[in-house]
């Protein structure tokens, strides 16, 4: 593990491996001034598809870069936030798109959070059936989660993600730099997918971020770095072997099912998604215990450490068991009528678990329930 | 060529070579009632998407056929038209999938025309991020072309086919009985495609065609699955080559940027698809011969055996050249700002032409308006 002191202002890169499909993650800060993106841009033209939250604190300094190097760039603003993340959003994009008579080697650039990364890479493998995609991920969840492995979609009234496609990016570019401007609030929520990471697939880049939590909430710039850099290794190695996830890919949805499940019944955008996978990681937890998979004690410490994070560990209490559980099998991981889970083995290594004892399910939530 | 007597009810199969996305395509009367589906539905559930016209006609069938393999059916028929293939449909159907539970490993199988096959493969391409999916074309154009070879799609208000998705079938089913219910225009506009791979890759069956044309629009079946198996031989060819048309496969494209412009133009729905690329070719030819690729004889022979189909061979009067001249700008065939097109070289020889001079094709606009 990197001591973060020594890689402040290092810029670093990480390679997704996949065979012609391969791509570069470029991590560090002030990058988003760079000429990183330029050669990742086939033709003459790209657009930028951003929120208006993000547009004005970062679109003009993308667009000076790419515009130096001979682009032209169009921008489109989408409003903010997860409610928008939805068919009428897409509809928008492809209004744009075809208003500005975009080609098929049209660049679609995703500058934001999650949503509009995973919008604009379904509006790019879709629009003439696959322009080219480039993510700049401007929070910490998407630049350590949605913005690789080439999960893309949108949101249906009754379920997260329902709508989408594998459609991997010609680059990411993490500007670290860009965490300055972010939330607490979201700080927090990328946070629970960095532990995650440590959660499902290395005890030891746990232990680290146990070691950095304070760090990272404080936006040290070295400990983002090494927190980006070791999260975007571990799923690029999960995607690298498992691109559609037919296999360990599904690890990565660890404490997702519960997650999901929450942000549904609050009505998407009121939970941020790290705050209901926090939420969620408490709960597979609590299952993996009662299924006798992991102590008492482990349960704590984890609990412990999503907490330090400025997560939330229990559903809301508005919620009730009824609905939760029922809302859990809209989730898409219900297969041929079946739930599966992802549960804890021990720290560092998750597992999927076929058909749960449902009132194991039930008696997790009722336990990890708020009481009102 | 096979003797049409010969093949007379003998069903036959042609295999799209696609790696590991290979499938085959199986021909012959009769076939929506046997069991060649079954293996090729990898759980116990299937949804058929029709529409409002096929469903009565064969939707019990198919269905019947599936339930005695012990499946689960459930059957959504959508409004019948080009006019419908667009977003709201498509949501008719992630709306349908969602209220049923669908979940990813539910097949869905389009039953119907190429509007159901295109919208229905994007439904699958795109729910969950891609179920299986199975073409069960109805009508000549699907059986030969839109089912043939993974494109799908919706319209956009301004463009023909501008969303969509490279997913290819698991099988497909061309059951030639189901022809017998086909209005003959919509028989004449499946002759176009068929035609279309004659003029474009082989010559032979071009021959073939002007002498069984008359048989074709008869509807004798043995030159009915003749002219099945042949033109999807040629288009697995094809997109065996280039599935996803980096540049071959754009020959497949020929009369297709002027017959998009057509129904583009005269909204869709009004001139059937097979119609504006019937006189689409008839264009593409007259351009040829305008560049000085063919000669005039054959621009008069191409001519008379579209017209021999039924087809039409010139654009619709009430189009002005200017509107069908930027019509074509909006078409996909449009890379980087400039315009490509499928012109033929000699019959049986289709080549991609890049920079085409704009005066040549006002020319050639002008000269196959219908004279109002």
């Amino acid at each position: 593990m990197t001591d973060p002191a020594s890689s402040i202002s290092q810029p670093t890169t990480v390679n997704v491996d996949l065979g012609e499909r391969s791509y570069p993650i470029f991590i560090g800060a002030g990058l988003i001034d760079g000429d990183e993106l330029v050669p990742f841009i086939p033709s003459s033209r790209a657009v930028i598809v951003s929120n208006t939250t993000v547009a004005p604190l970062y679109a003009e300094r993308l667009t000076q870069a790419l515009e130096a190097a001979g682009k032209r760039v169009d921008l489109i603003a989408l409003p903010d936030g997860e409610q928008y993340k939805n068919l009428e959003t897409l509809e928008r994009i492809y209004d744009f798109l075809m208003e500005k008579q975009a080609d098929r080697k049209t660049t679609l650039i995703a500058l934001g959070g999650g949503v509009i990364g995973d919008i604009t890479g379904f509006a790019a493998a879709s629009f003439q059936r696959g322009v080219p995609f480039i993510q700049v991920p401007t929070t910490l969840l998407a630049q350590v989660d949605s913005s690789v492995g080439g999960k893309t979609g949108v949101n249906h009234p009754r379920g997260k993600n329902m709508i989408g496609a594998f459609y991997q990016p010609r680059c990411v570019l993490a500007d670290t730099a860009s965490l300055d401007t972010l939330p607490d609030r979201e700080l927090s929520a990328g946070l629970a997918e960095v532990i995650k990471y440590g959660l499902l697939w290395d005890e030891d880049f746990l232990d680290w971020i146990e070691a950095n939590v304070d760090a990272l909430r404080q936006r040290d710039r070295g400990a983002l770095t090494e927190a980006i850099r070791q999260s975007c290794l571990i799923k690029a190695e999960i995607v690298r072997q498992d691109e559609r996830e037919g296999g360990i890919r599904a690890l990565l949805n660890l404490g997702h099912t519960f997650g999901h499940a929450i942000e549904a019944g609050m009505g998407y955008g009121r939970w941020l998604h790290g705050e209901a996978v926090g939420a969620g990681m408490c709960m597979a937890a609590d299952l993996s215990h009662r299924l006798e998979l992991i102590d008492a004690a482990t349960v704590k410490r984890i609990e412990t450490l999503i907490a330090s994070a400025g997560l939330p560990t229990r559903a809301p209490a508005e919620l009730s068991t009824e609905r939760l559980r029922e809302l859990m099998d809209s989730d898409k991981k219900v297969e041929d009528g079946r739930l599966r889970l992802v549960l804890l083995g021990r720290l560092g290594q998750a597992r999927l678990v076929d058909r749960v004892d449902d009132e194991a399910i039930r008696a997790t939530i009722e336990a990890t329930r708020a009481t009102a």
